[in-house]
């Protein structure tokens, strides 16, 4: 059993402290995970991984994985962390929300999932069992069960009948995951994942039935799928009550800085999602003081650094103008530095929002913080 | 003017071992200057150029600073080196192969040549004037005065023209590097580039015309442009005769590693290209012991590293599987760490070659080499 110590909880909202160990190292909650669908984090080589992002933990997917090196090359690799040598705590999603956003002709069974593979074409069977086996192929620390996660806008009828078969699985998974061993020395958890759309009766019952299958933690899946904020605060709040005080509380592929922070006032304790690397990407650098969108003219001869609060490596070495050079010229590199950014911003964010839980300043800096940093620049588009 | 020292020659061939010092730093020959055509090594980081790939000097050009971001924004910096935040030396084309190369309608007069920009069709004019006060404007240690690079095959009355037009153009080079300053406090030296395409008559005369100029070092141009690679190492053996002993002699784009090997031996100081990061792109890695298609499935579950005798970065971390399996996956990872190993390789091996030469075991050594590591592997293709 994973033992998830609460250290410290705020006293005016549900926001704790904590950590978990596990073979591959401690991590600190709450805890933003970067993203490394295919083995790597887009763009960022381990070595910023580890001194400069200081990432404690990353997500893999198990979807991503299975096509594309395959359980066969990750096993002859002896699992994901040594493929691509990362020795610390690895996470993959199970797959569930991949099969039903990427794949086409995905048709849902009472056993499991038939998919066509978004690269090939090919046609797979994702069952409960078989995601536990994959994991177990890939050597993750932390495994997530088999869902259904549904869709923004989703009536109601739907919902309920997913949330029974995401339990029904939540239980194979289990058994599956009871019924096979860690292939590489080092000890593997099993998250349950509750999900009920945005009904409260469902999630209820759905947190319920989950949490009683004593999962060694729990993730909140089916939100940050399109519904508005205030209704994704509103699960949250809903639903952590429902969720044991002793184990992780994971909020599935969420998202900006301030429903990390809304998120965490609301009981969660780590996160992951493609944003920061995404919006790097697409040259969306998040500040102490507002997004910068870096395209912008306005930056051409600014030769302040991206954010004169960060000591990231982007932000030691380079200005503005010049990534907006990098941007414009279309220079791989560019990529590179904005993702540093942008993952240390997170980083750093949400190891402050700690240190404000433990010290009892969460909620005042919260509301401070959230004004400053989703700030939206005046004229920053693109030009 | 620019001293440099010969420390070593070889006895057997031309090949020699020796240095010169900048403001930002000394430069032990022969080098292999990486490129930065935009001021950005293409998806290298400066730590990794640094520390890893342990670059001299490197290489960026005029043509494109001046197009992007522009000189203005360049002395708003403070100069290239403080743009791009690199403080080791920084050598700029003229610009005058990128106006050949790149540009629509150019149009050579005598006094410039006219074209219209490869980004927006704008037009603009370079003459041997401009391109100095651009390069003060960047601020590059070595500035490269404006030549025409005849193409390949070029005949004899358009290389003879072309020679002499070149010849008058140094000349007007020298007159405004002497009449213009440095703007950042660091000294700027001026080379000058022989022309004359494969004629040796024409090769002679213009070393003869552009040496009289008493440039600070001198460049070999308009090779390396498509003729056989016996026709630029005879070419490169005539010309080096012509060019005086006590200054850095500089082959222009060159080339392949064994490439470089041979015209060192030919008495080459100094070389640049885009091939270890270009073919790096492509997934071609250079290696000790043959060239690595690393896309080709027979590294799908090869754990090697890339090269069992480099020590750079990713061949101290990563596998051919997984370095395979980023360029299968498009992560845009695979381009930096198999341009971080391709530059690792060049400046290793030029070092090993300057190692040579002063032990005096160059030539058999470089035969020795070659034959290795120009070896193309069996089935080594893309699949």
């Amino acid at each position: 059993m994973l033992n998830f110590v609460v250290e410290s909880k705020d006293l005016d909202c549900k926001a704790r402290a904590g950590y978990f160990n596990t073979d591959h190292g401690k991590v600190e909650t709450p805890i933003f995970m970067p993203v490394g669908t295919q083995g790597a984090v887009k763009a960022v080589k381990k070595d910023s991984l580890e001194n400069d992002i200081k990432a404690e933990i990353v997500l893999s997917n198990t979807y991503h994985l299975y096509l594309r090196p395959g359980t066969k090359i990750l096993e002859k690799a002896g699992g994901l962390h040594k493929f691509m040598n990362w020795e610390k705590p690895v996470l993959t999603d199970s797959g569930g929300y991949q099969v039903f956003s990427l794949s086409d002709l995905r048709q849902l069974k009472s056993d499991g999932v038939e998919f066509r593979s978004h690269l090939d074409g090919s046609k797979h069977f994702f069952t409960p069992q078989k995601v536990i086996e994959i994991q177990r192929s890939i050597g993750s620390d932390i495994m997530m069960v088999l869902d259904e996660c549904t869709p923004f806008p989703c009536d109601y009828e739907y919902a309920k009948n997913s949330t029974n078969l995401t339990s029904e699985w939540a239980a194979l998974n289990k058994e599956a995951f009871e019924n096979s061993k860690p292939l590489y020395g080092h000890s593997q958890f099993l998250f349950g994942i509750i999900q009920g759309s945005v009904y409260k009766d469902l999630r209820e019952k759905s947190a319920e039935q989950i949490t009683e299958l004593d999962f060694d933690s729990y993730a909140i899946g089916g939100l940050a799928v399109g519904e508005p904020a205030e209704t994704m605060y509103e699960m949250v709040d809903f639903t952590t009550d429902f969720m044991p005080e002793n184990k992780v509380r994971y909020l599935m592929g969420v998202g900006r800085p301030e429903n990390i922070l809304e998120s965490i006032e609301r009981g969660i304790d780590m996160f992951d999602c493609v944003m920061p690397t995404r919006n790097a990407r697409n040259s969306y650098l998040f500040t102490s003081e507002g997004i910068l969108a870096m395209r912008n003219s306005r930056y051409k001869d600014d030769f302040e650094t991206i954010d004169k609060n960060c000591n990231c490596y982007t932000c030691r070495n380079f200005s503005r103008a010049y990534l907006r050079h990098l941007f414009i010229a279309k220079e791989i590199l560019a990529l590179e530095l904005a993702s540093i950014h942008n993952l240390h911003f997170y980083l750093n964010l949400i190891k402050e929002a700690r240190k404000r839980i433990i010290d009892g300043s969460f909620l005042n800096w919260k509301s401070e913080i959230i004004k400053k940093i989703s700030k939206e620049r005046k004229n920053n588009t693109e030009d």
